[in-house]
């Protein structure tokens, strides 16, 4: 999922971007927007003698969701609400809220999760014919909680509602850097609070398997570093989402991203081979299976498996040749598949390169005599026995692009990282689709980019039934770069708006007010328990040992990190466990607030010629330029600033040229204008880095902080305006 | 532990408050501080090629130990210093830290803890008997890390270091609001970043039984809501406190604080009782055990045993003249000394006001038989049927105070909550004891009143033999008020004030020192994971909704909240899931930092008279009185505010008045002073109150806000100084 993403991703942003309908202003700071809302006269009071009740038949998931959202309620507003676990006893009376649901819902794709909710002045109605509509309406409802000065209230209204597609979800990597349960629980928290209904669980990679196995333990025992989920954990994950209306998808990674699978079981590698030790302790050089020295080659140093601490594609892949491969798989499938209740199996399938399967004579006599023109078509059969295998299971296999390929059965699910053509033609031909493509979160891009990706935008011309077939989408947060401590800051609030995307019509698309309610979603989602807010000021108060924040704040607040993977050019600066991940980099956030700001006041500079705009356009320089001396002083004795000495450099150089273009009158002398547009340009620092680096220590020096100063956007452009290069 | 501990507490803080011993202040900003350190010339410089290597014979668990030493190195420096697993390939090869360890350390109470760390210029040896002494003198060497402009660096030193306590421990209620397992491992890294090395597990309270039984499942299934230990979590904790050399001592509350035990087992209560209905659903009415009809009394409705919502003691009790009883716990005490590994096992015994004893003419009758004369010899008849089963099982037992009677075998260690002088007189009649008197964290008082707490003074004269019996303290975490958001703030960074009591030699007592080191600690504990710092920037967040949290902090900055209990006056303001834990209240501290250094500037002034200090005094006065108004603007948007209405006028009211104190020239008018002092005093809203209370809204309208101004304190005693009432 990492190199070759690049291209891809620009070219389906792009095509998105035009889609630039405007839909009038919602009335509510809701997200996801609703299908329907109709606003009416009145308020309903939020007093302590509110309270809720239920009716009708519905899983008992609506007891504890119930529980708390008047704990989140109780939280919100500060109310003495004394209704507390809602149960047996809340059943049947009427009261200010009353909840009627027809019957039990099931996690299973395309349960219907409809809801109507109804605010009057004396009481709130919620309808829904299952549980999990229920579930989606008390979230509406708890963001429709507003305030004046007499008190909280939800305004009165109807809102009629449901998804626009089945499957919305969060792909969660497990492996890369391992994730503690707590983590994923919070995460579920926030993706059910925004109305997400799938956890894509990333389980496997070159850097660790990550599930317990009473199969095979040498999965969890060798190639986990010991962290791994229990299987109770497992059991206790699926239970919490359930309870949200969450499903739990599994993704076993096959047959490339194989390292840590090669550490479990060497003998499975595509590559010779050989136990240098064996892990459990012994001494001896055991040899298994076929010995370099059988394939004529001579003697020579066999790789050893290790698990992998860097980022990028490795080689190790699994031998499709060879029936053990078959025989462990299908054990650990078997194993997995009564773990996980769902539906779909993830086998992942992507980027293998093959290079160990080109190397291997031995696996090259078998693609000849089984006819398979090329590793696709190997990987093919790879995956028609981990079909079958599947399928027996009783379930559905799923995998990236990659797998489809002539020949693969219409049963199989294709999960598209790498485009909408990919998309749109698997789904013309009858697959099942999911768009993953332009919603890599971890690619750190700003909200807008994910937002206008639309999974069956109007253009790609997908009949209704074709445009059936795509199920919707999921985010992906791969965790090269990421901890416990800065995961959810990477995936939150930007998440909020892949899932309006998933939910609300295709319609619903104004940029401006998508920012506006996210500012009010994302404490929302601090509410529920992320901390993508908290660990920042956890992480400022960390590099500054408790000195004043409020230089790194600017700072952060102007910058974004590289994006793509730029950020760990090579894939080699940062190691799994060996890096520091309390950075400037790690600090800033997709969407750098006083950046974003700042070129608004551009726009409208441009456009209008404002002096008012124009004033607060030069405080804010001003700000930028005198806040560098401040990080100098903190860098003295903070020295791990220092990695941000640049970056604020950098913004105190070009905040200087702009004020200086801004007080300019008439339009500047060309050789001025190209060299200060040289000057912004070298400072923005974003885009691809194709320097080779030699350790971490020169990766440092040659790009400084990894970040990039967002506002030198606004400023080229302010600059470009008053040399006459862009209309006002 | 609820209602009668208010006089004894009071007592005991005024007789250690004599302690008023100065040591010179330290040159190393270590806490605890160590027994003996000798600084040295020189520094370590901290560089990309550091490693760490171990050496001799140890617990593996200095691998993870020292895993997690790099982690935390690297994410405070920055530095990308590329070992990240210690293992079998870090022994033995000589490197920039080399770790000596002669043999395993076993996690029992006494178990050698001391270690010897020498930084010198080109290299850094820790040393220690044990894997548990290299565990503490990791904590120190990461409490050392420095920085200047050149970079991180330790300073030349040697440390020779021991703890003069073997128990030094924190108490965590999980009955009364559960605590989930990332709280309770986040509190385990806390403890072992200050050296403590006992978690004593408050696991059963009338509010809950919280640990799972495969022996009874009704103690989960009927008594805990829904919310217990897992025996895999208990067994996932008690590795997760062994890997960081702590102990897990769990307590089982009986007989009394046992309204849960009533909910799973109502037969063994000690009051007449029948099944309203079988709480597993079940319509009939079943009667088991003894009617009430059969003691003769009138028929009348029987109590029914609910899970308590409310703080207090409550009369629910268990039945010790019923052999049921000691079978039920027999076999449950039995389970759990397996589940648990450590000696000792404690049975609580505290608060039981035996009225339902007093009240059971069977329960008379057997006292009678038996020739008890009082409940407390009923209760020890009952201790010594436990202490068989727990004798039987190879483990002591403790308990709190009220076990201690004539009579009780010297086996048994006492926890004592109630004063000195039971902890005294137990010691000198040979029992083991442990001193938590004095260490009652959730009451709120600021560190100094704790850190001065000495668990063998000097004045009381024990000899040393006697001494030895006292094994040192635990802080009491109870957990009417607390949340898994609030509850680190009201243990952190107080707690590590009683580790450095516990730890440290008597004679470090110097309170400013304390505070100054206390600061920087606050920072480290947030670095391994506790959130007493951010999660107050997430509630204030909540409360302004995103605005602004300046006004809230001006506020939260000058403000405690009640202490002892009174912020739950009667004990049933609060429920446990009926309300808000989300007000002012619930983000003060115990040390609020504006109002004790504008106290601290109100004693050099008085001592001074020095300009300069008013002015910082007024300035401080003119920013109470302005924030007064910001807090009226955010209440009209944010009425979760309004809670703090009273408490903001009053702020500016005092400040006011002090204004005008300190302002004025020559002495004032004695009707002005007495009124005056009247107005500050009842605007600081400390102390107990004894105002009864009909609703929740009733205790709103009655408390305010629920915090004191600490400030008051200063304003009082500046007052009194201009009136010429002390000196200056």
């Amino acid at each position: 999922m990492y190199k070759k993403i690049i291209g891809v991703v620009v070219f389906c942003w792009m095509a998105c971007l035009t889609v630039k309908a405007q839909t009038p202003k919602q009335e509510v700071d809701l997200m996801p927007l609703p299908a329907n809302v109709q606003m009416a006269e009145g308020k309903f009071r939020l007093q302590t003698d509110f309270r809720l009740a239920l009716h009708g038949t519905f899983d008992k998931r609506l007891f504890g969701a119930s529980s708390r959202f008047l704990s989140r309620l109780r939280d919100k507003t500060g109310l003495f609400l004394p209704q507390d676990f809602v149960g047996l006893d809340d059943i049947g009376k009427e009261t200010n809220l009353n909840i009627y649901v027809k019957r039990e819902g099931k996690v299973v794709l395309g349960e219907d999760e409809s809801y109507t909710l109804k605010v009057e002045k004396d009481g709130i109605t919620i309808e829904a014919a299952t549980d999990l509509g229920a579930l989606r309406g008390l979230q509406t409802l708890i963001q429709l909680a507003e305030a004046d000065s007499e008190g909280y209230y939800f305004p009165a209204l109807t809102i009629k509602d449901k998804p626009r597609f089945p499957w919305r979800g969060i792909m969660i990597d497990g492996s890369r850097h391992f994730m503690p349960i707590e983590v994923i629980k919070r995460n579920l928290d926030g993706m059910a609070a925004v109305k997400m209904n799938v956890m894509h669980w990333h389980l496997t990679d070159d850097h660790g398997l990550r599930v317990e196995s009473k199969v095979y333990p040498q999965i969890q025992e060798r190639a986990s570093d010991g962290m791994y989920y229990t299987q109770e954990q497992v059991k206790e994950i699926i239970t919490y989402a359930a309870e949200r209306g969450i499903r739990v998808v599994p993704e076993f990674d096959v047959p490339g991203h194989a390292t840590a699978w090669c550490v479990a079981f060497p003998e499975l590698a595509s590559s010779p081979w050989q136990y240098m030790k064996d892990q459990e302790g012994g001494k001896s050089e055991k040899k298994l299976g076929e010995s370099p020295l059988a394939l004529g080659d001579a003697p020579r140093l066999p790789p050893m498996y290790k698990i992998e601490r860097h980022a990028g594609i490795w080689d190790a892949t699994l031998d499709p040749t060879n029936e053990k491969t078959y025989e462990v798989l299908g054990n650990f499938l078997k194993e997995m598949m009564t773990l996980f209740p769902d539906e779909y199996v993830h086998i992942g399938g992507d980027e293998n390169e093959g290079k160990q399967w080109d190397a291997n004579p031995k696996i090259q006599k078998f693609m000849k005599k089984h006819k398979l023109k090329d590793n696709h078509m190997l990987q093919n059969h790879f995956n028609e026995r981990l079909l079958k295998v599947i399928q027996d299971g009783g379930k559905r296999m799923m995998g990236w692009d990659e797998i489809l390929v002539e020949g693969l059965p219409k049963d199989a699910v294709i999960q598209s990282w790498r485009g909408h053509e990919s998309l749109v033609s698997a789904a013309k031909d009858g697959y099942q689709v999911l768009l993953s493509n332009g919603y890599y979160i971890d690619l750190m891009h700003p909200a807008a980019d994910y937002y206008l990706v639309d999974p069956v935008p109007a253009e790609v011309g997908l009949s209704e039934e074709e445009a059936k077939n795509v199920l919707g989408g999921e985010a992906t947060m791969w965790s090269e770069l990421v901890t416990p401590v800065t995961i959810d800051s990477r995936m939150w609030p930007r998440s909020a708006v892949i899932a309006e995307r998933l939910w609300s019509p295709r319609e619903v698309n104004d940029v401006d007010d998508m920012y506006r309610r996210l500012d009010i979603i994302s404490l929302e989602l601090e509410r529920v328990g992320l901390t993508h807010l908290t660990y920042r000021e956890k992480l400022m108060r960390n590099i500054t040992g408790g000195r004043d924040i409020g230089p790194v704040e600017v700072l952060v607040n102007a910058s974004v990190p590289f994006r793509f993977y730029n950020r760990n050019s090579q894939g080699m600066m940062y190691t799994t466990y060996g890096s520091p991940y309390t950075l400037l980099a790690d600090l800033c956030g997709a969407d750098a607030v006083d950046a974003l700001h700042f070129n608004n006041l551009v726009d409208t500079y441009v456009a209008t010629n404002d002096r008012e705009v124009k004033k607060e356009m030069q405080d804010q320089l001003n700000v930028w330029i005198a806040n560098d001396q401040k990080i100098k002083n903190l860098i003295k004795v903070s020295p791990i600033l220092k990695d941000a000495e640049q970056a604020s450099a950098n913004l105190a150089k070009v905040s200087s040229i702009t004020l200086e273009v801004l007080s300019m009158e008439g339009t500047p002398d060309h050789k001025w204008y190209e060299s200060k547009l040289k000057e912004l340009e070298a400072a923005h620092h974003d885009g691809p880095f194709t320097e080779k680096f030699s350790s971490p220590e020169d990766v440092e020096t040659k790009v400084g902080s990894r970040t990039s100063l967002l506002a030198v956007e606004g400023m080229i452009k302010l600059l470009k305006y008053k040399a006459d290069k862009i209309d006002g």
